[in-house]
């Protein structure tokens, strides 16, 4: 939408005071609203204490956090997360599928939630930001808003998803999905270290017979605060980034087929070496992806060779190919480029190379008018910021099915994830609240039409 | 040696003709060693029966064989052998490692053995013909020689060697090695299955508690008749290869560290990427084997990536590297292009290559009179020959540090081995019989000097 659509708290001021009044909160003000702020010291002691539900026995915050969804560090995470909320004025309540959910009410009854939180579970050996941040940022955004007495138009929903990362169970974003009706058939049933995902969901307080009631009714946006997981922002400097969609990726399968054989009695000349196939394909991915401008990736990041003994030459090489970019049109056009170049390869190397694509996964734009909210967030906090993809999967991809999406990212030092080594300033985490806080206030008065 | 000083039997014909006389035995002519053939249906029959010994349950010949060195199976076969043995007018004796020998006396007893012989152990679903020709053709010309009454001036020595494969306690060639005094430190002790190496040569017939008893006395010669395992001669329709030695093997491990990271949010600039670096590494080992003249060879058999997962840029790739050929300096010098090559390649993908020698074996030449002996044969018999350096590993070089060697190849259709596909055709078997046999009697009237 056009930014001549937006309509501001101010040109409806003096009809939500007086309702404010009447609630016995501080009358409505939109420099109220606008001067709030994160408290930077609380965001830092809550991720703090979050990251010992999890911690390595004898471990520090250093050590990083194993709090896979569903274990008891997740309950317990989840149980200290309840209480934040409740100190923040909210509820806490699970749904059907485990996700913790927390309501204030705005002035305007009339008007649909802003959503907003992120996750807290974590890959085995994770770190202490990824989901962490966006979660205890959302509640200190209710917080402030709580201790100064303030109030939104529209109510606030805080989310904190249940199983993200999806290592329990090997699917991804599940909470977000129940709220969205995309399980996949059966999935409930599926079982993972002797318990089934239904049980599961059951021990964090979900209600598994009744799945359906996780879905979300309408929202006026959804936001969520993550660490940017690459090393773009941290590399230039950058504090805030505004995602403008989360990658499509197209996955593949590559079966290289050679002939094994003796690794002396076999003449160069002779050979129909699966593995120098591969060699070749994975530097013509490289050369292909690179040779367009733009943020498109390839990785070939599994890969097995058979027989694998040092003495016979690989007959058969399996690997796996990802292409990811915002754009579905360039990764398919990519893929079949990939493909006949292939098909050069297998001619010279004499293999038969089979490229088969086994998942595709659409790209989630953020919504124009969210991403300008969110700008406008980042001028008044006059904080520096970058449109950028994310070119990692998070629930807000799922949430862009259902309402307007935007997300905010914050630095990662080196870009590093999923490991006890993530890390972001402090000075970055309460950046990232602020910019959240104020893009809250930001679309309490927009009209994302 | 040069071939003037081979001194020929004619030369010397009559004082031996009259010592055969004295033993009850036709009279010796050149001529009549000369003309001894070998029974080529007798030979397709006890590979056909030997076969039988290992072979899948249900299976037929095509089937191939399961005869692991120690195995009930090899314990049969070796039975077998031993009664084929005893028809052919030997008494099989067992050494103190296992190997199975048979001595037939020659005329002059002041002359030192002819050497020959294989091995009947396989791999796990191997071939029928790996080590069961020259083992069986061994037999086969004894066999002729007994059935015409006909005596070679050597002695002549049939040996099966024990353990050649090494598939069981995994160090390759046990029996000649212990011949030869070169078991390792511990090799008895080593166990495998719940068995040590000392009990498994026991089972067998062997002593290993005076495993030295199977050091070997000195020889003139050592013949062995093989499948090539390769190729070439299947190819180029060629039906004797005459060995010119064994090569030199070279073995590196090759470790490359680049830096793992997420395949979604590190930029293709970014990236760190091991099995990249693997991939230009492997196509300029192929060039720069390839970049000479000769038969050298080199192979990366065994790779493995870490993490090994399709979304994350492989961080560490660890990789087998063999370099083979007669000559050592030749592939010491690759080694060294390879080092030089990989530090362009690790500059270039900013990933660390480091690659360390792991062992070095020496190639084991054929004697050059062994070899024009062996080339006087396939003339006498009027089949085309060619010279060629065996890429795989025989007994036969572990004897080369004894006393002369010479090695016979036949072909191996579509160069296939270690494999139930393993053949030869019978005619190429009993041709490789008959220069195994004329090759005896060349050696036998030939000053080896």
């Amino acid at each position: 939408m056009s930014m001549n659509r937006r309509r501001f708290l101010h040109q409806t001021g003096t009809t939500t005071a007086l309702a404010m009044v009447t609630a016995g909160l501080r009358p409505l003000a939109w420099s109220d609203l606008e001067s709030a702020r994160a408290n930077a010291k609380r965001l830092q002691a809550s991720l703090e204490k979050l990251s010992e539900f999890g911690r390595p026995s004898g471990g520090t915050f250093a050590d990083g956090v194993s709090r896979v969804a569903y274990s008891d560090a997740d309950l317990a995470g989840r149980q200290y997360l309840m209480g934040l909320m409740k100190v923040a004025g909210l509820a806490p309540r699970i749904d059907a599928a485990g996700n913790i959910l927390g309501r204030r009410e705005g002035s305007d009854a009339s008007l649909p939630p802003i959503v907003f939180g992120s996750h807290i579970d974590s890959v085995p050996n994770g770190g202490n930001f990824d989901g962490d941040l966006g979660s205890l940022a959302a509640i200190e955004a209710i917080h402030v808003l709580q201790e100064q007495g303030l109030r939104t138009r529209h109510a606030l929903e805080l989310v904190v998803w249940a199983n993200e990362e999806g290592v329990a169970y090997g699917r991804l974003l599940c909470g977000s999905r129940a709220a969205a009706g995309r399980l996949v058939e059966g999935e409930l049933d599926e079982s993972w270290e002797g318990v089934t995902k239904r049980d599961a969901i059951r021990k964090i307080g979900g209600a598994p017979e009744r799945i359906e009631g996780a879905r979300r009714g309408p929202f006026h946006g959804y936001l969520e605060l993550h660490i940017e997981q690459g090393g773009t922002l941290a590399k230039d400097a950058v504090p805030i980034g505004i995602v403008e969609g989360i990658v499509a990726t197209d996955r593949y399968e590559v079966v290289i087929r050679g002939v094994a054989n003796h690794a002396g009695t076999t003449t160069m000349a002779d050979r129909q070496d699966a593995f120098l196939a591969a060699s070749h394909l994975a530097i013509a991915v490289n050369q292909l992806v690179r040779a367009e401008a733009g943020r498109q990736v390839g990785t070939i990041g599994r890969l097995n060779v058979t027989p694998n003994v040092p003495n016979v030459i690989p007959g058969l090489v399996r690997h796996s190919l990802e292409l990811r970019d915002l754009s579905s049109a360039k990764i398919a056009r990519l893929g079949e480029a990939i493909k006949t170049k292939a098909r050069a390869i297998a001619e010279s190397t004499r293999t038969e190379i089979e490229i088969t694509q086994t998942s595709h996964d659409d790209s989630a734009l953020a919504t124009e008018a969210v991403q300008t909210a969110i700008e406008g967030a980042t001028r008044r906090l006059q904080l520096a910021s970058r449109r950028m993809p994310s070119a990692a999967v998070h629930d807000a991809q799922i949430m862009s099915r259902l309402g307007p999406m935007g997300m905010i990212f914050v630095p990662s030092v080196g870009g590093i994830s999923h490991s006890p080594k993530e890390l972001t300033s402090w000075e970055d985490c309460a950046n990232g609240a602020n910019v959240l806080l104020q893009s809250i206030v930001a679309l309490d008065s927009a009209d994302l039409g």
